[in-house]
């Protein structure tokens, strides 16, 4: 045993292995509850044995896979090994790897979009299926026995409670000051037993610096000492500072009208550029004592927190890339106390986003005229990532804003179509489309009243003459002029794109 | 003054006069909140009087409209009237009337779905207008000057609160005994300034029986004695027993799984003759000691409560059948302690139906295979009510159940297609199918699982083989294989109807 190692409890000291000998324990047919929540917190070394071992098995003629149940995406070590070798049988709930995306988009691997405040519960009602084994990464064990959690929180703490095996991956790289910033809160009950959750500011602590496990459960142990790999952001292009800078104009205007407070509301930004983009935006526009309550933390949201413009954050993961990460760690005591990590049940809470009155704002694949989202099918079919909390903040946030660049593909597509050809967010949760074009405010406005302001504000000027003629002859000739639609021609430009790589422009 | 009168404030009492009188007080173009829920508490004469008004000057070549807000549907003394006239602006959010419909697709009339929880919230934040006006019906006024609310509550407290100027129907012919039934909670905020709502059961009563108005915005008081019309129910029909069953038979079910109580968990059951007939399914059912979180409480709710199977119910409106609101009478004073009536953004609050963990039954227009869900619009374009809250009970829900009949139009529109034409209730939100067929439970399913369930168990005989090789067709072709479709087809089923007033059956 070396003596760093960061297994303090003496009495499961001696369940420590090789990650190959612990993914050996592993069957096939069973139900995996993994750590990982973006590319944080997933166990490093565990998943990759046991598809190496996936793969011996089915070069033996042996099908053997598993179902992997996580927080939200992970990163290759994880699902890009195990979908490489067709080694899962059922992924949920968001996943992001090209390989999984792939498998599951050739029919290979079946895949359930979830909610991600609804996956905990489904857990532990027993909506979907037995789970059997938990792969958790934390950053130490102490005397007691307590886990310190990793980088991310994710469906940890469910995974621990409902699973019947648990292996730990024990990562010395997590830095140890890491201790101290989560908050487990552990007072959900099934109904009919629930009470208030008792968070009423987005820095609330409600709960504790650990994540319990009955140690009876763990049968191994596996010292790592291996990176997150959240990837870099891109520099802020030009569309992105342009649906940024329309954010702000927006915010400033309502802070105006007297709709929001000069310190906005707890903001949530969703995963991708353009979102780091926006707090790069706000972290030089002119709002301060700002508060965040969001899901994942990245980049941007730390800048914000070290100019100050940010005075807390609440998220289940930390999305950083390397040199984020970095300085996080040069000031962590700082910022051990401004970042709430949360199981993810309590970041992305209906309860929580709507008494907090959130600023939600989430990326999306396309919008229609009617301001329907679509934020997870290409071309009506072919997912993407999946819904993760786009959901959970849209529908219970103060003003719910949804932002894409107006193209898509070199310009070839427009992601402003007459009908989605996926619905995510229905017309009934969408109050705000934004793209580099401008913005348009959907509150208050009936159908065809939205149609005319996203199409004027949003839509690329190589689509717009075409998508007013559709509005105009759908306005003119559908069967209903509630929601005015050509039926014959509503997905008439996805399936143009798929024939020809082109939308239509005339 | 009659001595019988209602207006028991001495103050308040001068302000007493004609329908025309007050309804002359109210300009146009102006927004107008009124009560009403289902054919419940709504003003009954005002409407009608101004409605009068709107066509004397609209005959006189001045256009008169105003925005009308209500609770959910209400009558035709109401809806009826003022569509008849055109004299409605913007109608919000939900109505049933088939004037109001029929102006509503003709593009006559502009309309905004909302989902019931987000009105009153949407309001006070200054997001949908100002609201310049409230007309409320009230069962009568105390000494003090509060208002004993009617047989419906939905959103008057926050008309009160908000309009500048209040008429006030004071309406005799609603029971006195309603006195001490309703439960207005005050302690709603905006944010930041939000805390948890302190309802952990439904019979839990957590504010004041009066609805509290600043009395100098009242400007009219009009006394009128006439009758909700709510109308009867059809006796439930073989289908509609069918989907009683189905729902009954997987109620016992989950519990032999241990996944519900025996007395199930508080139930929500959505507008219509089918919702009602589950009722009377779960009526002569094996359940015991139920409760009800619902919006509407319908005449199979009250023989529930009757039989004693139900113990307590918590709604926001009485929409009884005139035999079964005499019922509620007869035994007032018991039914008053088992039943509360609460604002629409309490009875619909994502807060409580997640808290409590209500099981949702809400009809629909149609399903596709994949799971998703059309409540608001017939072939796509036209508008039948609106989502009402079945979005909040939906989302929300402990188990989220949709139903309908197989077919519709006497076997022509297969109520279960390739794709809905319009999406209110995603793949996400959407745990459980039923039609007189059967019952498709798709928790823990993937898109193409969902798929062969849904057409196998819900679809009629007549559609399963065409709906089968579209699945399988698509499944073949599609450009991704998640969620397969042929966008060339995926409406050509609505298409079809419309142009040969058929679904395809080959
Ligand atoms: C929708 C979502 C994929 C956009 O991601 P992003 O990083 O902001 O956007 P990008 O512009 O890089 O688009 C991602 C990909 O989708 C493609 N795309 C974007 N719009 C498209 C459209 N209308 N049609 C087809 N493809 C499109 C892009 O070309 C890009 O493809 P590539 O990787 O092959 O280049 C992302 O926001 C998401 O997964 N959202 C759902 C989950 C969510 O909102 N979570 C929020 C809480 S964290
Ligand atoms: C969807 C909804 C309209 C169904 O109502 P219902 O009374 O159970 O159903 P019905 O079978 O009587 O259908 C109502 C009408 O829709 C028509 N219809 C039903 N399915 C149809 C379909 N797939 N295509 C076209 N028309 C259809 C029926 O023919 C009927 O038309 P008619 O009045 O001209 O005869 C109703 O549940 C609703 O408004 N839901 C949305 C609001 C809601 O769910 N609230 C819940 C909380 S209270």
């Amino acid at each position: 045993m070396a003596s760093d190692s960061r297994v303090l409890n003496s009495a499961l000291r001696s369940r420590i292995m090789s990650a190959e000998e612990a993914a050996a324990l592993i069957p096939s047919g069973v139900n995996v509850g993994m750590s990982g929540f973006t590319g944080a917190g997933y166990p490093k070394q565990v998943p990759a044995a046991l598809a190496k071992r996936i793969m011996d098995s089915n070069l033996n003629g042996k099908k053997f896979k598993i179902g992997v149940w996580t927080g939200a995406s992970t990163a290759p070590e994880l699902d890009g090994a195990l979908a490489m070798v067709d080694g899962v049988e059922m992924r949920l709930p968001y996943q992001s790897d090209p390989i999984c995306r792939k498998r599951i988009n050739a029919g290979e691997m079946e895949y359930i979009d979830i909610h991600l405040s609804h996956v905990a519960q489904s857990v532990w009602f027993g909506f979907l299926g037995k789970l059997d084994w938990a792969v958790i990464e934390v950053a130490g064990i102490t005397e007691e026995g307590h886990l310190i959690p990793a980088s991310s929180i994710g469906n940890n703490k469910t995974w621990l409670d409902c699973a019947d095996k648990v292996i730990l991956e024990v990562n010395s790289w997590q830095h140890p000051a890491l201790e101290g910033m989560h908050d487990i809160y552990y007072g959900t009950q099934l109904p009919p037993h629930r009470k208030p959750i008792p968070l009423v500011r987005p820095d609330d602590r409600i709960g504790e610096p650990y994540l319990k496990v009955d140690p009876s459960k763990i049968v191994a142990i596996v010292e790592t000492d291996l990176k997150d790999r959240n990837s870099a952001f891109t520099p802020p292009d030009q569309a992105s500072k342009q649906i940024a800078g329309h954010i702000l104009e927006f915010f400033e205007h309502e802070v105006r009208k007297g709709r929001l407070p000069r310190e906005l509301l707890p903001l949530q930004s969703g995963v991708g550029n353009i979102a780091n983009a926006v707090m790069n935006g706000l972290n030089e526009g002119p709002f301060d004592n700002l508060t965040a309550y969001t899901e994942v933390l990245q980049d941007g949201m730390l800048d914000m927190l070290r100019s100050g413009k940010l005075t807390s954050a609440s998220s289940t993961a930390l999305s950083l890339s390397p040199a984020a990460l970095a300085e996080l760690y040069t000031n962590i005591d700082d910022y051990r106390r401004r970042i709430v990590l949360r199981p993810q049940e309590i970041s992305n809470h209906p309860e929580l986003i709507r008494r907090l009155g959130v600023l939600a704002m989430n990326g999306m694949i396309e919008a229609d005229i009617y301001g329907n989202v679509n934020s997870t099918h290409v071309m009506g079919t072919q997912i993407m990532n999946g819904i993760g909390g786009s959901g959970d903040f849209a529908r219970n946030a103060y003003i719910s804003i949804f932002m894409t660049p107006s193209t898509a593909k070199g310009g070839d597509i427009s992601c402003i179509v007459p009908m989605v050809s996926h619905t995510d967010h229905t017309e009934h949760d969408v109050q705000v489309i934004v793209t580099e074009q401008g913005l348009a405010d959907l509150r208050g406005l009936s159908p065809k009243q939205r149609a005319k302001v996203v199409i004027e504000n949003c839509a690329h000027p190589d689509f717009k003459p075409v998508l007013k003629d559709y509005y105009r002859r759908a306005n003119s000739y559908a069967a209903g002029r509630h929601t005015p639609h050509l039926l014959e021609e509503a997905l008439s430009w996805h399936l143009r794109y798929l024939r020809s790589g082109k939308m239509p422009r005339d």
